[in-house]
């Protein structure tokens, strides 16, 4: 296996889950918290009318972004229609050197991608209170046809499916209760991570 | 990703830690709950008095454990003096197909094999509550040379730097303690996954 980060680093956490379960609202709220920490991605899409470079996205060209594929640079990527979307590696790495939590949002072939190139990443999957609960709250955010609601709700049943291959299941019944346990859970792995650091420099003193 | 079990089936857990740290006795314990049954190794062996073939161990020769390793049959293995050990992938996905929840006791390395093979295995870490403690308990037993705990020492540094790569770790400071938390952590993953299963139904029928 694979040597990792030594005492003293953050810890990585990836979140996924199906549209329409509140992820976005979840990664929000927990950032705001000020115990973990938002990795920018990188982007080759035109900037956009209130966004801020650095903060919003990284906004790069293709030409750029397609160097840091080759180079094996990117922890995970995937392209939109014409445009890239990822994460270098080096920016989650200096922010965990940094002693940070660093928290990524990405769908699960993503996920699976970061887990294989930092098997130390704690994967988070956020599951909705029911299937009928998922398809009201598709139909009620009314940004989509129903073609796009049953398109979704279809890509929902592979998502879940890979569900199990992460840490841990969150259902967001309640968000204020949901971002409490996922709160707690980071906290855990963070104390959990503490205990075991000081164990193997306390073995090393023996 | 992979294909996952369908719905109603049990789940692998595999459990790993340094030698001292008590996790045989925690596996013996959580397998007279009755919630979880232990896979039974195959080796080469020869069978020792007091050794039931079939609950110790199935013994087998080492023409056929090495026909079921050149044919991608084990689900891990490991080759001590003369000896092989292992587990036939078969024994694992037969009682899992079946409704049991399965334990594996095996060391990193098999722990991170059976996890690349069955991707939805839960990895359970066993730590000690202090260096000290561990070399305390590994003198304690009486069965080793100092050379001999030096060596299960330094063994265990590489252990522990593995543990990150676990679903979850736990500290067996007291052992009945111990034994109840991953019990709960059982009953809480089996909970976890009939929800979801339920939840991937639920979708198909919408």
């Amino acid at each position: 296996m694979s040597n990792l980060p030594a005492s003293g680093k953050g810890l990585l956490f990836v979140m996924s889950g199906p549209s329409g379960t509140g992820k976005g609202t979840i990664c929000g709220e927990l950032i705001k918290s000020g115990n973990i920490f938002l990795s920018v991605s990188s982007t080759t899409r035109e900037k956009r009318k209130g966004e801020i470079d650095g903060v919003t996205y990284n906004y790069t060209t293709v030409d750029e972004f397609e160097k840091m594929i080759a180079g094996g640079e990117m922890l995970e990527y995937a392209k939109y229609g014409d445009n890239y979307y990822g994460t270098p590696k080096k920016t989650v790495t200096e922010m965990l050197a940094a002693g940070k939590n660093v928290l990524l949002e990405i769908e699960p072939q993503g996920a699976a991608l970061v887990k294989s190139k930092m098997p130390e990443a704690v994967l988070l999957f956020i599951l909705p209170p029911s299937a009928r609960e998922l398809k009201k709250r598709l139909c009620e955010r009314g940004r989509e046809s129903d073609e796009e609601i049953a398109k979704r709700l279809q890509a929902a049943g592979w998502e879940l499916s890979q569900a199990p291959l992460y840490n841990k299941m969150f259902v967001n019944d309640d968000l204020g209760e949901c971002v409490e346990r996922v709160g707690e859970y980071i906290s855990e792995k963070t104390r959990e991570r503490a205990f075991l650091d000081n164990l193997i420099e306390e073995l090393q003193d023996i």
